[in-house]
Formats: structure tokens, sequence, C-alpha cells
């Protein structure tokens, strides 16, 4: 499919303040960027980092005190390697490409080491593979309230499993932590997503099955062939759009999605948008 | 029903140290101590205070350093009021005793405000009263792991819930946090329990149902007919069978219990030991 | 001092919804309510209920679907017990009254066993007395920024040691908490508080020495002579001024206090409200 | 310096358990292995991993049922860079390396995100630079209790600031967390430690200044020129000599460390092992 999509943002420094944006897409092989416009206003110089283990697109920007506006346009196709979800296993522990092995542990927003019991008890009789995390969302779908304001910054998985309320990016960690807990190595998306209401950034979760990170949207908010993703990392933490060091006020913010082709029909395959 | 019991405990204060001690069993309606005896080796005087809200029996020493032994033994008769337990029912909150309604707040290892949410999704459908209850401790019993070391002094309900393992007093104050969130009093319960191995101080719970306050023992280590009731309170932090201010070492305790008539069958019925 | 103060919550009940009033001004020893009006909008009955062990006055209401407005007025005289701080002794642990021991055990918001290496580290050597409480809350007030909105409901002193931000509740559960890991008996207190801009409700702390409950305020924004109480209770658990079982929506609500004879100058004596 | 070290691990497999050691000194160009065994008993077959962005040195083994020994022996030579410490400032965040600011995000064991308020006003004032990052050392020495048994493997940053107990990993985890949350990246280092008492596996921490990560250990209980790094990483889940997957029970380990060629005189330097 292919996407016209973009983000402006607004902030006033108040005094001298770093910030590290991730707000552009991702340019991998499943997700190709064919035009992208990234703009300041005032224009001041940024700073360019593509971590090659995650292909992230971070921007640095030291803004003086004054006001600014930051846009992101860009028209994004992507080729989703698509599978039938009962031809996809887990990968056995043992065979896991050793650079997948530190998404099994545990982060700041998905303690994966608390949840062992639970997650056998619960998932453990489920055959292995692409179902077993359906399982998963299908599970966070009808235990976990999706209700703005309930959950905030420091709000991790091991509350939200407690108070059964959050938002999107609450059952992303969710999702992950579980996946973890079971052995199965896991990941946190922030992603443009298409017919997401209201319009705000979004956040999925990858789960390593396979031999491939496939998607997956616990909130069912979204269709899997409409997300667009920003950055991957273990949790929120690593994929801020926006991260600062100083002080600043911001101004609410758009994000837009727009389907420039779209696909025939809903997919009901497993999607993975990347081969690494 | 008619019990020999006791308990034996060995400190040795290190500098002077005052203990509040809660280890005599309650002498009410539905349990009636016949013949007791405290004693304190080297002996030294011991302060008793029994709030009448409770009727707990504390008991303050002040150990200057030296080794000490604390015995308490005595012959206590149970006459429970039992009851079909598909006859009780919940009160609602609008009926209920204003004396009771603080037991309906959270406390320090009842957390009963953060999982309202998960509750009613689970228990919200269940037909109000005993049952109800009963739903709860099943729930408990089936969900978390009895597993002796896997808790601590600090650990809550909220972690339990998500850890899913824990002691006896865990699984008194997952009980209690269960019951306020859905708008039952709840309180906790020392006491000595009859055929619990090892034998130790045990952990149960009150509802407050139809009128009284009625046992459960989500453990299901014990017949509720073989309880004997020390401390009541809000959880462990006021039923502690010691606490002390000062520097001291324990040694093992030893608890003992042994029924001198036995009940005819198992009682297939609701259990309360109290009037209050 | 003699005060006239009241309260009005307006509030539209959704289903039928029990809800516990503590609004009421105590009328102990210490403080004597002179005149006072309790209203309900559209008149509906009411129960009141007084534990003898705190005075507080609660009031329960069953509202139906529909829009309320609850008033309270009074004309409240206090004629605080003062003394001169530094004849104020702590009174040893072996010689509390039995009745106060429970107010040394921790609550839900007041974690005070996990405290105790760092009050014994930073409060441990200031000479005992009401100049340790008050070195308590002095170092609160330097340590921690009031700041509306920094915390929520859920939030313990074992979070606010941690990040250093709360409101009036806040203040007191962590002054609670430092004086019960010290073994100073404390507890907490809703009021109405004279000169407190913007106004509301507020909370302080009292803590037990030389044989009474002194008032202390760690926010420092309300004179203690104009502290009118309202409840007492372990934590804010115990004295929300409204808690509700059922479903409304409330309108903000308005608080007043004004003097109606002021005190001749400030006091600078330590202030008890109650003789018990 | 030149050290003889290693360490061995007893393991005995209840089923079968994939197994991630990282036990194996680092080669970098501050610490050179000059000669090194490793050897599982009975022999198995075993899969090494050094990711370029660590250097750490994983390697994964499936052990089937059956007892295991695991012994690693190394001589390794490190030839520390050294700088006097004031000479060495903090990096501006505006011009830290990119690849290095993930390093500033809170992770598992270091919740920096809530910890702002108290940092900035206890160390905030004190002059940026190796000073800085020695006054948090300063801190943690003098307000933690170094004991044995005070934490577990759930114990973060969080519980330790409140409970003020730990153990070297819980004193690293402080250090980090303090440092990231005044904008100084910060991680976790696995370490052999020459002197340290009894024999372990050590953890220390690195902080980011001019341009070097440089070593810091808050516990004081070896000197920096002992410690020879097995694993960086953001905290202790990333670095754990040992993550199983499985089933298995552990004998006691032993760890040995032996200088070969002592210094001529303790170091008064800064010490950074690592050009990376």
């Amino acid at each position: 499919m292919k996407f016209t999509l973009g983000s402006e943002l607004q902030y006033t420094a108040l005094r001298d303040t770093t910030m590290i944006l991730n707000v552009e897409a991702q340019d991998v092989p499943g997700q190709r960027v064919l035009t992208e416009q990234f703009s300041v206003t005032p224009q001041i110089d940024t700073e360019a980092h593509q971590p090659p283990e995650t292909s992230n697109r971070y921007r640095r920007l030291l803004l003086h005190p004054g006001d600014y506006t930051i846009r992101y346009e860009a028209t994004v196709e992507t080729a989703p390697f698509v599978q039938l979800p009962d031809r996809i296993d887990e990968t056995p522990i043992a065979e896991l490409p050793l650079s997948v092995m530190n998404h099994l542990f545990p982060s700041r927003y998905c303690e994966s080491d608390q949840l062992a019991r639970f997650v056998w008890r619960r998932f453990g009789d489920i055959e292995p593979g692409h179902g077993r995390v359906d399982a998963i969302c299908e599970w966070i779908h009808r235990n976990v309230d999706y209700e703005a304001g309930s959950s905030d910054g420091s709000t991790s998985a091991y509350d939200t499993f407690t108070t059964r309320a959050g938002v999107c990016r609450d059952f992303a960690h969710l999702g992950i932590t579980f996946c973890q807990a079971l052995g199965i190595p896991a990941r946190y998306v922030s992603a443009y997503a298409w017919k997401l209401v209201p319009q705000d950034f979004h956040a999925v979760f990858e789960a390593y099955l396979g031999g491939r990170w496939y998607l997956f949207d616990a909130t069912r908010l979204v269709p899997p062939e409409g997300v667009i993703r920003i950055g991957v990392g273990r949790d929120a933490a690593d994929t801020a759009f926006a991260t600062f060091f100083g002080e600043l006020h911001s101004a609410p913010k758009s994000v837009w999605v727009n389907a420039v082709e779209e696909a025939g029909s809903p997919l009901v395959q497993a999607v993975s948008l990347t081969s690494s």
C-alpha cells in the first residue's frame, strides 16, 4: 500500500534545550520512503543518526529559547511480507539468532521477569506459534480497558496488569512482557497508523516468530496493513517521538495518514514489515 | 469443637526492646477460652490491652538485653455460627452497619483501590453472596502458587496479583483486596489452625455477609472449623504475632493445635466465629 | 479563635450511588461547633455515624440518579491546647497508651516499614521531642516540591519519597511515614484551613508527643491556629471528604473559612486540638 | 596490570535448558586477553556471539538433563587509560555521540525518569565533570547500607533509593540512575574484581565523560585498577553471568582473581578500560 503521512509539532523552548526526535518513517526492505521532507521553522541545523541495529532515524536539534514548528511529510510504500498465521512457528530459544536474544530481557516498562507464573498458567498450554501471540493480544483486548488518561509516563506493564486500563503504549508493553515471559523475543514499535481515530502516533509491538519480526496490535484499533513503522526498541523509553533535555512547552501536535492506493481487501494474514 | 493449643517463642534481646505480642486466642461469643496460661521466662511484667472494636488481645513487654522464652497454652472451645452458604447474601453498602464501613478501605497490604476493573470484570457477574466470595477463594487457589519463601514482609496484594505466588498471608491479603474492590467489607484474621502442616501461625480472612463476619481460607490448607482466631485487623500489619521496637534475634518458634473432641463430620456450611 | 466555614459539593448520580461524606467539623474539647447546618438539595435522608475512637462525623447518603447539592456551614471555635515546643518530649514506646500503638503501623499510603534506614540515618541523631518532628517537616518542606497535579489517588509515601513532588495529602503521608519509622505514632488529619490559597480541603498530620496529639503541617501553607479538624485516620483512605460506591460526576466544589475573631498574634507554640 | 582470573559454575539441568553465559573477559583495547580457556564438562557444543556495540562475549549452551561444570580461566592484561579527574568534563548533551544517547534512557532496574527532582536538588549545583559523578558515588556510599541479602532480583533503583540497602548490583543501578537523571550517559558493568572479599562476580558502572566511558564503583570495595570487565549493558538484565530458559539447580560458584604483576602504587586517577 502507499500512504502520504506526516506530523507537525510545535514547541516553545524556555531555555537552551536539546531534543532528540524520532518521527521519520523507517526506510527498510518492507517499507520504502518514496519522498519526504523534514523542516524546522525557523530553520536550524539538525544532526541525523541511524543505528544499524534498529534502522531508527533519530535527529538531534539544539533549540535556543523561542518558538519552533517541526514538520515531517512523506510518501511511504509498504510491501509487507505476509504469511498464513498457522504456518508461523515459534523459534526455540536454542535456535534464536543471538542478535535477538536481548529482546527477551525485561526493560523499564516491561518487567517480564515478574510475570512468568501468570503467562505459563494462562498461555503455556496454547500451541506455540503466531496463534499464541494472537491469544495474548486477544487476552489484552478483552481484559484491559482502552481509556485515554488512565496511565501516564511512569506506568509500566506491572501496573497495567493490575489496574487493567491504559492506552496503546500500555497495550504494547503488556504484549511484549507476556511474550518475553514465555520466551518469545518481542519489541516495541512506534508508528503512523492509518484509520486510527483520533489520529496520533500509535504504538504496537513485534514478536520474533519463524525467523522474522511480525506485527501485533492488541488495541485492535487499526488494520495491520495500516501500520507504518517509525521506531523500534525495547519499550517506549527507546522510541519516544521527542525526548528533550532542557525546558519547553508544547502545543497540540497533529498527525495524519492517508492511503493513496488502498489494498483490495482486508488482510487475513500475518504481517512483517522488516527483514531484520 | 474443643482444642488445646499454644505457641512458644524464643528471643534474645540485644538492647532494650519493646514488644507487642498478639498470640492469645480471642475470647468472644463463638470462641471461648476455657483455660489458659501465659508466661515469660525469666518472669517480667506485661501489660495487656484489648481494644473493644476488635477484641484482640495485645500484650506489651519491655525486654532488657538477654534471653527470653514466651509461652502461651490454652484450651479453647469454638461454637461457630454456621449457615448454609446459599442463604447468605451480601449486604448492600447503603445498609451496612457504619461501623464496618472502614473495612472497605485499602490498607498497606491490600490496595483495593487499584483492582476494581479486574474484580468487576471477573466476579461482577457472579451472583452476590457467600458464593461470590467462595469464587474469589477458588480463583486465588487456582491462580496463585502457595510457595514458602516466595514473598516477604513488603509483599502486598498488588505484587501477589502480578507475581502469582505467596504464602497464607498473601492469600488472605488478596482475598480481602478483591472483596473490598467489589464493595464487600473484609478483614484479616491471624489464627491457630488445626491440621495445618507444617504447624505455624496461620492467616485467613473474613468477609462481612448477611450481617456477620464469615471465615474464608483461600489456601484450602485447613478445614474452616479448625480455625481459632487470634487477631483481626485490616491486614498483617495490624495483627502481627510479634511487633518489636528495638533489636533482637529470634529462634525458631513452635506452634501446636490439637483437637480434644472432633466434630462428627466435615462442615459443608459457612462458618462465623464472632457475633461482632 | 472563632471561624465561619463551610463547603458545597455538587454531584450528578448516574445510577444508585451510596456516598460516605466526611465534611463536618469535629466537635471535641479543643474545637467546639457552635452552630451548623447540613443540607442536601433535593432533600434526602442521611444517616450519621461517629465512631468513638476518632470522633469523625461520617454521613451516609443514597443518591438515586439525578443532581444533588450538598452544603455544610458551621461556626466553630477552637481553643487549642498550646505548649512551648521545647517542653514536649517523645513518649517511649514502652510507655505509650496501648490505644495509640496502632498508629505506629504502616497503611495504604504510609509504608513506614520501608523507610527505617533513611529516617534513622537522617533524624536519628536529632534530640527526641517536638523539635524532631519539626525537623521532619522542615526536611519535607525543603526536599519535596508542592505542585498541583504531580500526584494522584494511587500515590503513596514510597512514591513521593522518590519523585519528590506532591500536594498537601502527600506531604502529610510523608510526615506520618517518617514519624512511624522513628517509633512516633502519627496520623492523618483532613481539615478546613484558614488562609489556604486557593481554598480547598486541606491535609495535615498529628504526632503523638508528650501525651497528646500535636498538629504539624509540612506544607507550611497555613498557620497552625487556622486548622479546623474534620477527620482523623491512618491516611487519606480513612478520611476522604467523599467516598462513593456507584457512579457519579462531580462539579467543582467550593470550600471557605473566615476568621470571626482573629488571634492577637501568630502562635509560636505547638498546637493540639484534641484531648484524645 | 596483569591478572589470572576465572570462574567455575556447576549446574544440574532438570530438563532441556538453554543457557546464555557471559563470564568471559572482554578483549578490547584497554583490556587484553592474553590466554584463556573455556570448558564445559561433559563436553558440549557452545555458540559464541559478540555484538559489536558492546564487545560482550555471550555463549549459548543447550543443556540436556544432567550435571555440568562450566569453567573459564584467563590471563588478562589491563592498560587503562588514566586521566586526572579534574581534567574530565561532562559532555553537553548536544555534543554527545548519538551512539551513546540511548544510555540516557531508563531501564528495568534504573528508573531515571522518576528521580530528576532529587538529583537536580542534590547534585545540580556541583561542578559538572568527573567530580560530580564521584559525588554521586560518595552519596551512595554514605546513604546506602551494603548488606548481603537485603535485595533480590526484582529490586530496582526506585526501591533501593527508598529502602537504602543493597549489594553491588543495587549500588551500580543507583549510580546509573542518578547520572542519567542528570543527563550523563551511564551503563552497567559486570566484572571480575581483584581484592573483592568474599570473591564473587562484581558490578560497577561507567559514566560517559570527556569522550570516554570512565569506571566508578560506589561500593568502594575494590580499587578501580582491579576491575576486569566482563559485560556492559543498561543494567543487570543485560549482563547476567548466566541467563537460562528451562529448569536447573545451581551449586555454589567459585570466582578468583590474582594479580600477576601489581601496580607500583594505588591510582589516584580516573580509569577508563575501553576506547568505545
